[in-house]
């Protein structure tokens, strides 16, 4: 059994921003020359997802429009009284989850030809991680 | 390490609809003899979903009514400018996540009594995988 | 490759209850003495959720409103015609995700800061099983 661990580092310049990662990832596997395992891609800030979805513009608008809608920006959120102000960045997170875990087959990302790994960033301008960790052999 | 890697086919009649594949999974655990280890099922296709959850037919409903709710189907959605009509499958299936990690355990699915693995279709009438993915020994 | 599983146990006073398991988890870890690896807690019953995020007081009451608003108690699910009064129990726990997988890296957990995990509870009063499975080296 192998093991690869890397973290990469985020730092969006808008408070709400989605980032295609599939090519970092697919140079990840790479460099681990594990042929037969799992690739877990996982969030290290909890107001951030990592998700699989369509890697296009418009899709994107979508997403965070209605996560807007169902986890709005509030003053009111009880977390608030810590001095925070990104209650709805921890929710939103929620519903795109926070990690995936993609498979590897003989040494390459076994995704279907639309899937692509996205970071979704919901409280940024400023540096985040995600750790990406690969077991197999 | 031992892995072992099949992809399922699934064609809906239906473009929304929740079909039960515990036994279809646990059927690939035991070819697969692998006794201790992770068996992933994921999702290949970005407007489906796979989850683990009661296999009761009002519950399946009261699903599928709740996700109509959450995520409607709806000309406006921006992804329809590239002529697609499946802006609420890419939503729906967010909610209800596109992959489970299943424990295997003395070579079998490590699941409570009632833990019921669905492909969850929502944009079906034609061929989508699900690639299932076990790692072990 | 060597693995490790053990069931942890809840029984909540309250029907929804938030409780911070990662000093548990971290203790599992030690005892599996796995230096890389994955972890994986999973919600054994189908009203309950295991997830990552802060832990925070405040948050936890905004998460547990905000679960009631997006799948509200309802006396009208189609799941209470076989007699159960838990349909708004089986889709909270939809949105919140029923698992982690937790990287272990030099024999620790690989975690950010913040992050946090939690045993979401959404009908209590019973005993519940969270299966808790490492594997790795």
């Amino acid at each position: 059994m192998k093991s690869f661990t890397k973290h990469l580092w985020f730092n969006t310049k808008k408070r709400r921003d989605y980032i295609h990662i599939t090519d970092q990832i697919n140079d990840l596997v790479c460099q681990s020359e594990i042929q037969e395992g799992f690739c877990l891609v996982s969030a290290m800030h909890i107001t951030a997802s990592v998700y699989v979805n369509d890697n296009e513009s418009g899709l994107l608008e979508d997403i965070d429009e209605w996560l807007e809608g169902l986890a709005p920006v509030n003053p009111d959120y009880k977390h608030h009284q810590t001095g925070e102000d990104n209650g709805d960045a921890h929710l939103k997170r929620m519903i795109l989850g926070h990690q995936v875990m993609l498979p590897i087959t003989e040494g390459e990302l076994d995704l279907g030809p639309w899937e692509a790994v996205f970071y979704a960033e919901f409280d940024g301008r400023r540096k985040k991680r995600v750790v990406v960790k690969i077991i197999g052999e």
